[in-house]
């Protein structure tokens, strides 16, 4: 390897990035599929389809980042989850519409790349990712001196599979149609420059504030990692017991946002905001914040990890597949006429 | 649209984003193929492949950024250009290995949303995805207050496909095989941390300081967007005359670091440093930061922009396609035997 003094005092260390992926290529190759043809490395990664069990092959693509919940991962000084973070959001993103995840790309913006920061990032994401079957099949780390500072930044991009007409869309959503919901740990990736505002600005709480309702500390109920609902989703695709006609994952928007962009223009949403435990955290932003019921559930999941929409005949099989994958779920809603509303009871 | 107040107190505006992208939807749609079954706005984006022209297709997927160059961006204030650097960025790291893009998706992680900053990086983004003829899948735009400041992030991700045996490897450069370099515009997307502290910090120049060999500003040389060399590869690859077996795309680590990553074990490549025209921005660099050749040749592309091997019977095929894509191309070097170096004369 070239000498790269230069590079150093302009604040950028090249050497140090190459031994530290070097540290971590066993820990990334753990996450692969026998589909991935080249190891990571190369410009691009390689994928080799495995067309056998599909015949009109649709792709599904998404992209997404942690957020500001990343500054909650730097106050302390954990960075163990976030990896969690990013491939989960992702890997639910294409679940909705009924995609396997295929593989995961992770870009990681810092101001000073440091130890274990990274391999803490990094083993987090070969993790989630081996956890899901999703391959890591690429990455990029950029240090920007001067940009980032003590902070970072974590994207990622996924690429799932699914047989065209078995694509989930919410077309066949229709009054009387039943919304089950599995439960979120905490506000996942959404809402935290609300949550931060409120409780470490407004209230001057700090990370390691500890609160008998939380059960720990504000920093350890805010860092709770994103859940994965991949393995209910595809259980329920591989049962031949349930048709879900619709999913959406509850992120940035709430159930307000989210759930109308999967149904019909002829129906709206009641949803009993009861029947889903809210998870302390988000009662104690809502009292301290002093934040309106309706305003919450646009900014939080308030609790509501995932909305399935399933014919009322199979919600049972439906909620006995969330609860195997050890999610609490309920039926929380229900399908009447309307114009693509989404109510919050 | 719901009100989002406290979420506005808390420095994201909802509202702004939405009617921001609502006005690019047109620009947005523009950069479409006829295999996307949905428009932005699902959760996952949706890309039907055609297999027709495949048999064991590969997906070739790559994540990148811009890099620092978005502070000169910022210094200019001058958005309409880095969307180019980051889609044919991506497009070249994939095209390196015979891949016709697909599909892209980005991400804009920003402190406060505004414009036309935002319009001028998607314009970009969906203006070079038109010309390449990739689609523009899906994307996300994350406000972060308290992490950017005044900065953003511009992150693409790429999904490209080809025919599993004609996956460009370089394994069958040898001995003989001849390198030719296309021309670059200038730093692309690599080395702007030390363009930076030699020609800002240690020069105490400014981005509107006018030079005469740069004929025009520093900030002018230094934007200049990321060439897209998709089009003579395609060219090459559609042809029946030049059979390329390596490309590398000269990008952070230069001509010593990006050309061994496709090398056989038993190979070195001897370039000439003289037989590419160097853009004067690196000349200027270099000077005022007394910057060693060799570590030029790592920091910086030189010129390089990138570099295909053939074998030396279709050297002039490769250089008139070259050329007819509007190149300076030229022979730059030769494959000698060795072991996996690179040497720059």
């Amino acid at each position: 390897m070239e000498n790269s003094n230069s590079y150093k005092a302009a604040g950028v260390d090249i050497d140090l990035a190459q031994n530290l992926l070097g540290k971590m290529k066993k820990k990334i190759a753990d996450a692969k599929r026998p589909e991935m043809l080249s190891p990571i490395g190369g410009f691009g990664g390689l994928f080799q389809l495995d067309l056998s069990k599909y015949k009109h092959p649709v792709m599904v693509a998404s992209v997404d980042g942690v957020g500001t919940k990343l500054l909650i991962a730097i106050m302390m000084n954990n960075f163990k989850t976030v990896g969690f973070d990013i491939v989960n959001h992702c890997i639910n993103d294409i679940a909705v519409q009924g995609a396997e995840p295929l593989y995961f790309l992770d870009y990681i913006g810092i101001g000073k790349l440091r130890s274990p920061l990274y391999e803490d990032v990094l083993s987090g994401i070969a993790d989630a990712c081996k956890s899901a079957g999703c391959a890591l099949l690429g990455g990029e780390t950029a240090e920007m001196p001067g940009m980032y500072g003590n902070d970072f930044d974590l994207v990622g991009s996924i690429t799932g599979i699914v047989e065209k007409n078995k694509i989930i869309t919410g077309e066949n959503i229709k009054p009387g149609t039943v919304a089950i919901a599995m439960s979120s740990n905490g506000l996942h990736t959404n809402g935290y420059s609300l949550a931060r505002h409120i409780l470490l600005e407004k209230c001057r709480y700090n990370v390691n504030t500890e609160l008998k309702e939380l059960n720990g500390t504000i920093g350890e109920a805010l860092l709770k990692p994103h859940t994965c609902y991949w393995p209910a989703v595809k259980q329920a695709l591989d049962s031949n017991e349930v048709n879900i006609l619709g999913i959406a994952h509850i992120t940035g928007g709430g159930l307000y946002d989210n759930v109308p962009r999967i149904l019909p223009n002829n129906v709206n949403v009641i949803f009993d905001s009861k029947s889903m435990p809210i998870p302390p955290i988000f009662t104690l932003i809502c009292e301290e914040g002093n934040i309106p019921k309706k305003e919450a559930y646009r900014a939080f999941n308030m609790g509501f990890g995932m909305v399935w929409f399933v014919d009322e005949s199979e919600s049972e099989q439906a909620l006995t597949i969330c609860r195997e994958n050890g999610f609490t779920a309920n039926i929380c809603g229900k399908v009447t006429e309307g114009a693509k509303k989404v109510i919050v009871e």
